[in-house]
């Protein structure tokens, strides 16, 4: 894996405190495990809404998941006043997504100016075990902060 | 659009409750509104813990519906023992969801012995207006029912 | 379908004349059929060293079929001094890809300042019939063209 | 990197066999540079017909390099009565692919007994350099090889 160099040194709080900010994130019960520049990981502890009958997470809350830690891989290495747009993303779903708790771990393949490429797998966690139940490959777009963003930063 | 022969002439009362099965969909507050062979329409009303602070759909909240209306857009056309499994999909969000609701129309472009691709078009609504928000493409795997959920439609 | 209005009036040309100016194109035996404002169809004749020794088309010359009837459908729409470059696509291959020729249908699907999206339908084509042999989604980048390619085209 | 134990000894034998049996594949100048269980790793060099007007490997070349490579990397793990079929793959070309020859890496991330799913990388090399070029996923269905090319092999 290439190293990346951050825009923004202070990108390791820049990524919690911008996660914090969308609602979703926490509605799913999604919390920043990890940081490094182009690299994120999330967790997400199972929970009843967000798994099927037989106790599989559903394929919606793995998806909403791999996205946002793609995202903020991609977020964790530009400037301070830009932010993520996902343009595309696809995923293989290739295990039931099962145990005590999703890991996603997102990381930038190819960093453009405008363009950030990651790549994410999702693993259930149980025991201490690890096993992949989900791959993907996105599209992000670099974008300007709105006003209202940065002065909420402020 | 090529016309699908269903293979389960009770098609229509399948599609809704095996959708009313799984507690991820009635957790994001989606319903059927339409179904005919080979293609289902589900919506989503706006709720505070699917949008973002901006008002709009989050992405994950999006691709969690456009999988479902595609997954029940193919399991239309199986037998009755039969159901779907969703091996993976690609979207592209093209537009921030924004309206009322999301509408997900789910297509089956192709139909094989094992495998279904089906196209999904996700629709933001506000004062009777769509705009497209989301497409995608998906791969769905004929499956056979586990025994359990045959007792349970019993 | 949306409509969409041309950014260069002389867009029929256009395609024709970039198209013609990438060598992949004509090497594999690809020629534009028709042109509108965000819709490129391209034909492209069976030879030996495109189909396999079964006489179905190579998924390498149908990707990249419609890989150019999705870049022009978008080129069809942009300014004189603009182009198309391939971010991503993703395609399911239906079923083998038969026939006299192969036909290309690229459509724009969402038009952005800097991304535009694309659907391509490919079908295999023998005596008068079409069968869907590839669908795909791509997104696309509008760029600025090089002095070289401006000034070749004068 | 999960250890894959593929199911016919004589897998290497086969993969290069199976390769050069599909007339695209030398049609590009692909070979087999190494095989492993799982692992696949193709080279092409540059050409006339391959390379656009500016020397950059054209998009429909990496495609059919990058298909074949986890097409193999999956049939390097199946029984010697079974193959590959291509259901679909998404790409991303990160940068442009540029220099001598291009290496693709052809890797199976999930194997189950009807889809095996694939990552593949492709790089541009040039002066002992290797620079990535292209990421793609790649879902492929194992099915029964037809008589005749059991016959073939035999």
């Amino acid at each position: 894996m290439t190293a990346f160099e951050p825009l923004n040194p202070d990108y390791d709080a820049e990524v919690r405190r911008r996660f914090a900010q969308q609602p979703y994130n926490l509605s799913i019960g999604a919390r920043v495990d990890k940081v490094a520049p182009g690299r994120v990981e999330l967790v997400m502890p199972a929970r009843a809404d967000l798994v099927q009958h037989n106790g599989y997470f559903h394929g919606g809350a793995i998806a909403g998941l791999a996205d946002i830690a793609g995202g903020f891989a991609g977020w964790s290495l530009v400037a301070a006043d830009q932010g993520m747009l996902t343009v595309e993303y696809k995923l293989n779903i290739v295990a039931p997504g099962l145990g005590e708790q999703l890991r996603a771990v997102g990381e930038v393949v190819s960093r453009g100016r405008s363009i950030i490429v990651t790549r994410i797998d999702v693993f259930g966690e149980a025991d201490g075990q690890a096993s992949l139940c989900t791959t993907a490959l996105q599209t992000l777009k670099v974008m300007r902060l709105p006003p209202e963003l940065l002065a909420g930063a402020a």
